[in-house]
């Protein structure tokens, strides 16, 4: 391709508002155009776009803005959809880029993006490694259950671990990490299908299907007879009350996400926490961004572990730009089975 | 007193397991008997009991008996209930304890108290001030506005703090913590004497009076319009709910009672929790007792305030073993201005 040149640009934009769950038709892709050149004396860069990652926390941009700093709404109307992807510089006004450099950071949901501040992107350092994965358990998925199991939850040998949405994203790599640590780990999924891939695939030493428990106390008490040390938290409401009646004495809640409560009108009530007192428990939101100076050794980390076979890693591709509307509401009913992204083009 | 000697020793006894707010018929003082004199060989020693604490903690003693290691109930009848107090020795098996000694620790609400492990009580540094201070503001109370307000809270100069149940033990301490930190700090309590208490007396920047306003977020955004840092979390709840909207980010909510809580059936739901992923908050359960080894560095920072004048406390003190049921209970009632405590003998 030819710098100055002008192409078409297909994206994704959001036609309105979201209340409630979303629908594939709260969004659509309309086709623009890119003229393949950065601002006389930027330092901005281009870049083709690869992969994208879809993160349940986009549904909360999805919402009427309000006086959020750190998660704002998107724009109505043209202006596209944002969140993390793999990239690869096709022109470049920034000295620290050449052109066929791969990135990850965040970038639109199109074509082609016109990225301002490349300081935000990071350099992929393992392209031996397939590219999507740096979409998730390479990216700021792998980051949210490294900074939170490591960081957040300090792990000790033989403690008990719950990860609900275990099978997602981050949940799948926590498992792991919690067995790689020497602890206990058990996780909820939506379907049997999903249990199954937990305990086969990811090596969970159990797994139930929250749908299928009347009683989500009494499934955490025959799971961990003991109590809970950690809980890894992506889901928030009843999974958590009933965590919160089983944590032991100075337990630690990490908290990525609460995806069952991002489409409610009026968010449940959490009725249990007392036991935050009386069990003197740590919870902590946190998001990777805060701790990207841990980047490259939680990448090194990883890569080695996928490389010796001791992490694995599911993935659910959506194939096209078309499919990422479809694929990012599917987060939302748990259609997806592991990591949900879209790739755009391969190269 | 002559050791060996036999005297009547009155005491506290819980008559019933309680359910919803605690009456003084739950309690009643009856009168044994005490022999002046530790077994052989054992390293006990007896304390003549002076001033006894009132925490809010002791209502979760007086439910049913459930799991709780932390929180056991009272055993009912001729058990005596035990509390935080400041005792004298009377007679010691004990190396380290001579007779006069004046201690700090969790004894009986009765005249005399065999306490059969002395290790775990604390020698008083400081008799020049008055002794009930060790009750509350030199005692367990001090140490929980300490370490929930310096080690939990890690406050820094210019933070927006929120203090709820302010004008009690604890928060009137982390008010005067938050001033000398150089943080902005408003308390609310539920009277309009204890809101004077807290704006005339104790230096908060603002305060005010929780049962007169119809909206708690209303109230929160008018005090902090940009919003909260620190909240030293004292009542649950309404009141936390309403905080969880207002927090700001890398909140900290240190969270050591949960007092609107403990006399509820069914806990009220906490609906707003996202914030504490959205806003990246960490809420941390905590009790002074795994923070004993700082207790003499607390202390001497403390003696030196009040010294000063720096810090100033305000104590609400009932006379007689007899009144301690009724002291206990007006706790819960919000009856008490300052720090309960009940004085059983001055010497």
């Amino acid at each position: 391709m030819a710098e100055g040149e002008v192409r078409p640009n297909k994206k994704v934009v959001l036609r309105n508002y979201v209340d409630g769950f979303p629908k594939e038709s709260d969004m659509k892709v309309v086709t623009d155009t890119v003229r393949l050149q950065v601002p006389h004396e930027s330092t901005a860069v281009i870049v083709k776009n690869l992969y994208l990652s879809c993160d349940p926390y986009m549904r909360v941009r999805m919402s009427r803005p309000d006086q959020s700093i750190e998660f704002p709404s998107f724009v109505l109307g043209s202006q596209v959809v944002t969140g993390y992807g793999v990239a690869k510089v096709v022109v470049s006004g920034h000295k620290d880029f050449k052109v066929g450099d791969l990135v990850l950071g965040i970038t639109g949901w199109e074509e082609y993006s016109l990225i301002s501040d490349p300081n935000s992107l990071i350099k992929i350092n393992h392209p031996e490694l397939p590219l999507s994965y740096y979409t998730g358990i390479l990216g700021m998925s792998g980051m949210t259950a490294y900074i939170g199991f490591y960081e957040i939850c300090a792990p000790k040998k033989g403690e008990f671990v719950f990860v609900s949405a275990a099978s997602g994203a981050v949940g799948q790599l926590v498992g792991q990490f919690a067995k790689l640590t020497g602890c206990y780990v058990v996780g909820s999924a939506g379907s049997d299908e999903k249990v199954n891939l937990l305990k086969e695939k990811f090596d969970f030493d159990d797994a139930f299907n929250y749908k299928k428990e009347e009683d989500l106390n009494a499934a955490l008490k025959r799971c961990f007879p003991e109590g809970i040390d950690i809980y890894f938290e992506n889901v928030g409401g009843a999974m958590l009350d009933a965590v919160l009646l089983n944590i032991r004495n100075l337990g630690r809640i990490a908290a990525c996400g609460m995806v069952s409560q991002y489409n409610l009108e009026k968010p449940e009530g959490v009725h249990n926490l007392i036991n935050i007192v009386l069990k003197r428990v740590r919870m902590e939101g946190f998001v990777p961004k805060d701790h990207c100076s841990k980047y490259r050794k939680f990448e090194e980390m990883v890569v080695q572990h996928l490389k010796s076979g001791n992490i694995t890693y599911v993935e659910d591709i959506a194939e096209g730009l078309e499919s990422a509307p479809t694929a990012l509401v599917g987060l939302f009913n748990g259609k997806n089975v592991g990591k949900q992204l879209v790739v755009i083009a391969r190269e």
